[in-house]
C-alpha cells in the first residue's frame, strides 16, 4: 500500500484514525529519512493533541519495535523480565533489585538510560564502579545474560532506531508530554528485549516527569495495554517521587546504598520497593518462593554475588562492592542544618534531583559527563523530628563556585514545621491486566 | 527578549497567548534560518489545532508582512486599492476589474498568483497573452503602476519571504486548512502592497478551497479584521463557486471572455461581479461615480484601452486584445454532449477545474508549464434547459490520451434532471468592519 506523509499527517490532524497499515509505513518511512522531521514533527503535534487509540497505539509501538533489532532469548529456557522505571531522584532499585531476582533464577537482559534533566540514570551510577562497561556488543550481552542469568547495558545503536530519532526531534519541538508517544517510546524499547513479563515503575510527584496521579494513571494503564496487546505480562506500580528514595542521590552514593540493600542493611523505603517489585517480577517468571526466597538471597549472599558476579562480567573492579569506602568521592563537604526544631514536612525531591546535577551529578547537557562522586546524603526526610542546627543533608562536592550557587537552593527542599506529618505512602496503586 | 522555538511551541500547544514580542521574534528566525522547518511545522500543527486569537493574528501577519520588503506609493496621491481572490474556477473577475477601475481613476498595484491544484491562477491567465511578463522588478513595478494606474505582476523575491518559506512548508505537513494561517498569509501579501484599501472575495462551493459557508465566513471575518487591525479599509464579499463562474475556464478562453467583459459583451454573472466588485473599489478609494462611472469606462472603450496599455506596459502583444482569434488554441477539439432532455441542476466547479488541470490548462505539479490553448467553453449551466444530444461543453486540448482519461470524468460534473432549479446566488453576503 502506498501512502504519503502529508494524508497521515491530515488523517491525525482531523481526528481519524491511522490503518496498522499506515503506521507501519510512516515509522518505517521516518526510520530510512524519506518522511523528513518538518513531517514528523508535524505528526508528533497532531498525536499530542488529538491522541491515539488503543489499536493505534499498539500499531505505533509494533512498528517502532521492529524499526531495528529484536533480541530473542528463546534458547534460554527461563523466563525473561526486566523492569523499567520512568525516572526519579534517589531511584537505585534497579540496582539491588536485578542481583537479587537474577539470584532466584529470573533471567532479565536490562537495558537502561542516562540520567536527563533532574533524574539519575542508572548506566551513570554503574559506571561510577570503575571499569563497568555498559556499551556491549549483541554478542556480549547474549553472552552476560546467559552466563550470569542478568546484564545491565545500555541501547545498542541496532535497537529501535525509530524511538532514538523520533525522541530526539519530540525533544526541540515541544512533543514531549504525549501519554501515547512516551507509551510507545518506553514499551517499544522494553518489547525489543524479547521479554516474557515486564514490571514498570510509573512514578508521580515533584522529583517524577508525570507530576499529578491522573497523568501517571493514564501512562501506566496506557503501558499495561500495550504489554497485553504483545502478548507481555506487564504490572505496573505507580508510586510516589514526592521526596528522593532512600537517603543516598548522586552516583557513587547510589552504589553504595544500592550495596546495603544487598547486604540486608538498606533503608526502609529502597528495600521495601525492591522486595514487592522482586515478588512481582519472580511472579510474572513463574518462580517460586516469593519474598522468603527473595529474603534468603540477600541473607545468603547470593544476591550480593550475584552484583559481584554481573560486575566483573562488565569488566567491573568488583572490590569496591566488597568495600564500599573505595568508591570515589568528591573533595569537599557542605551540610544543609535544619533551620527550627520541628518535623520535616517536605523533602522536594525536585529541588534536590536539580541541585545533584548541577553539582556534577548528572547533566545539563547531552554531552555533560557526570562526576560520579558528587552525591548528597540525606539526613532527614518527611516526618523526622529535628532539632535546629541538626544536619538535614551532608553534600559532597569538587567545585566551590558551583556549591555557592546552589546552596540555597538545596536548602530550599526542606520545610521544617512545629507539627509531624506521615511519610508519604510508597506504593500508590498497583496497575495489572485485570484492572485497566 | 530572547525566546526559544521550543517554549514558543509549548505556550501554543498548551492554549496559551503568544505575545507580540514572541511571534515577532519567531517570526524573523524562521525566515533567517535560525528556527528550523522541523519547529516551525510543530508550531503551524499546533497553530491549526488550538487557533490564535485575533491580537496573535494581528502580531503574526505583521511580523510576516515585515519580513520582507514593504512597498510604499504614498508619492502617488491617488488612493491605491487591491483585490484578492481565494481562488475558483473560471475566476478571471481581476483580469477586467483591474482595468475597468483603473479606468476611473482608482490606482492597483496588483499582485498575483499562478494556479494551483485545480484552480486558475492570473499570471497564468496573462500570460497566454504573448509576450506578457509578469516578473517585473521592483522599479519596473512602480513605473508601470504611476504611468498607467495599473499593474499585473508576480510577487517578487523580497516580499513576505517567511509567507514564501512557511507556505511551502504548510502544503507539505498537512498545515493548510487553518484559518488563521491562511488569512494571514494572504493579509501580510496584500499589506505588503501599501494599500488604502482592498477587496476580498472569499469563495464558497465544490470549487472553492472552503467548500461551506461556516469556513468562508470565518475567513473573510479574520481578514476583514486583520485588516482594520492595519488601518486597510477592507470589504469581503463571499460569493458562490459551486459552478464555474463565467462560460469559459482556461488560459487563453479566459483571457477572451475577459476581453468580451471590457467590450460590454460578456456573460452576465461575470460583468456583474466585476461591476460590484468594481464600484466597491471605488468606494474605497473614495473615488465618485460609481457603477455608472464604470459603465461609461466600459462604453468608452477607456477600460479596454487601460487593458491595452498595461499589456504593452508588460510587453505583451496587444493585438490579441483587439483580435481575440489570434490568441492561441490547443489543436483539438471534442464535445460533452447532454445524456438526456432537462434542466442542468448540477455544473460542478471542481471537476470541471480538476479536468481543465489535468488536460493542462493547469498545474499538477509546481514546476510543470500550463498549456494556454487548453480549455473548456461551457454551453450549459445550472438552470439551463437541456435537449438530448446538445452541447455541455466545448473542449480544446492537445494530447489525445489525456482526454481520454479525462472525458468520462469531465461529463460527471453535469447533472440534468427533470426538474429545473435556479441558478446559485452569485453574491452570498458582504463582510465588512461593521458586520463583524
Amino acid at each position: 500500500m502506498a501512502y504519503t506523509a502529508i494524508e497521515l499527517i491530515e488523517t491525525k490532524r482531523d481526528r481519524s484514525v491511522l490503518s496498522p497499515d499506515a503506521i507501519e509505513w510512516l515509522i518505517g518511512a521516518y526510520t530510512d529519512g524519506s518522511v523528513p522531521d518538518y513531517q514528523m514533527s508535524a505528526m508528533a503535534m497532531a498525536i499530542l493533541l488529538n491522541g491515539m487509540n488503543s489499536d493505534e497505539l499498539t500499531a505505533w509501538t509494533e512498528a517502532m519495535l521492529h524499526s531495528g533489532e529484536v533480541m530473542d532469548f528463546s534458547e534460554i529456557a527461563a523466563a525473561k523480565v526486566d523492569k523499567h522505571s520512568t525516572g526519579g531522584v534517589g531511584d537505585k532499585i534497579s540496582i539491588p533489585l536485578v542481583p537479587v531476582v537474577a539470584a532466584c533464577g529470573v533471567y532479565v537482559p536490562m537495558i537502561s538510560g542516562r540520567g536527563l534533566g533532574h533524574t539519575g540514570g542508572t548506566l551513570d551510577k554503574l559506571e561510577s564502579i570503575p571499569g563497568f562497561t555498559t556499551g556491549l556488543t549483541p554478542d556480549e550481552f547474549r553472552k552476560v545474560l546467559t552466563e550470569h542469568g542478568l546484564v545491565l547495558a545500555g541501547q545498542s545503536e541496532t535497537m529501535v532506531p525509530a524511538d532514538r530519532k523520533l525522541y530526539a526531534l519530540r525533544d526541540v519541538t515541544g512533543t514531549v508530554p504525549s501519554i501515547p508517544l512516551i507509551a510507545s517510546s518506553i514499551m517499544s524499547k522494553k518489547l525489543a528485549e524479547g521479554l516474557d513479563g515486564l514490571l514498570l515503575d510509573v512514578k508521580t510527584g515533584s522529583g517524577a516527569f508525570m507530576k499529578d496521579l491522573v497523568h501517571a494513571r493514564a501512562l501506566a494503564h496506557t503501558m499495561v495495554g500495550i504489554g497485553a496487546s504483545h502478548e507481555v505480562d506487564t504490572v505496573a506500580f505507580i508510586t510516589s517521587m514526592s521526596q528522593p528514595l532512600g537517603n543516598e542521590v548522586g552516583n557513587a552514593n547510589e552504589i553504595k546504598e544500592s550495596i546495603d540493600v544487598l547486604r540486608g542493611e538498606g533503608p526502609a523505603d529502597v528495600s521495601e520497593l525492591t522486595m514487592v517489585f522482586g515478588e512481582t517480577m519472580l511472579e510474572l517468571a513463574g518462580v517460586d518462593g516469593g519474598r522468603e526466597r527473595l529474603d534468603d538471597a540477600i541473607r545468603s549472599g547470593a544476591a550480593l554475588q550475584k552484583f559481584i558476579d554481573v560486575t566483573e562480567a562488565h569488566g567491573g573492579d568488583a572490590s569496591v562492592i566488597e568495600d564500599p569506602s573505595l568508591l570515589v568521592r568528591a573533595p569537599h563537604e557542605a551540610v544543609i542544618a535544619a533551620p527550627a526544631d520541628g518535623y520535616v514536612t517536605r523533602c522536594d525531591a525536585f529541588i534536590i534531583g536539580v541541585s545533584a546535577t548541577w553539582l556534577g551529578a548528572g547533566r545539563e547537557r547531552k554531552k555533560d559527563i557526570p562526576d560520579p562522586g558528587v552525591g548528597i546524603t540525606l539526613k532527614a526526610k518527611i516526618g523526622d523530628e529535628v532539632a535546629k542546627g541538626d544536619p538535614l543533608a551532608i553534600v559532597r562536592y569538587g567545585d566551590q563556585t558551583k556549591w555557592e550557587t546552589q546552596s540555597d537552593t538545596l536548602s530550599s527542599a526542606w520545610t521544617v514545621s512545629e507539627r509531624p506529618v506521615s511519610a508519604p505512602e510508597l506504593i500508590i496503586e498497583r496497575v495489572d491486566v485485570t484492572t485497566i
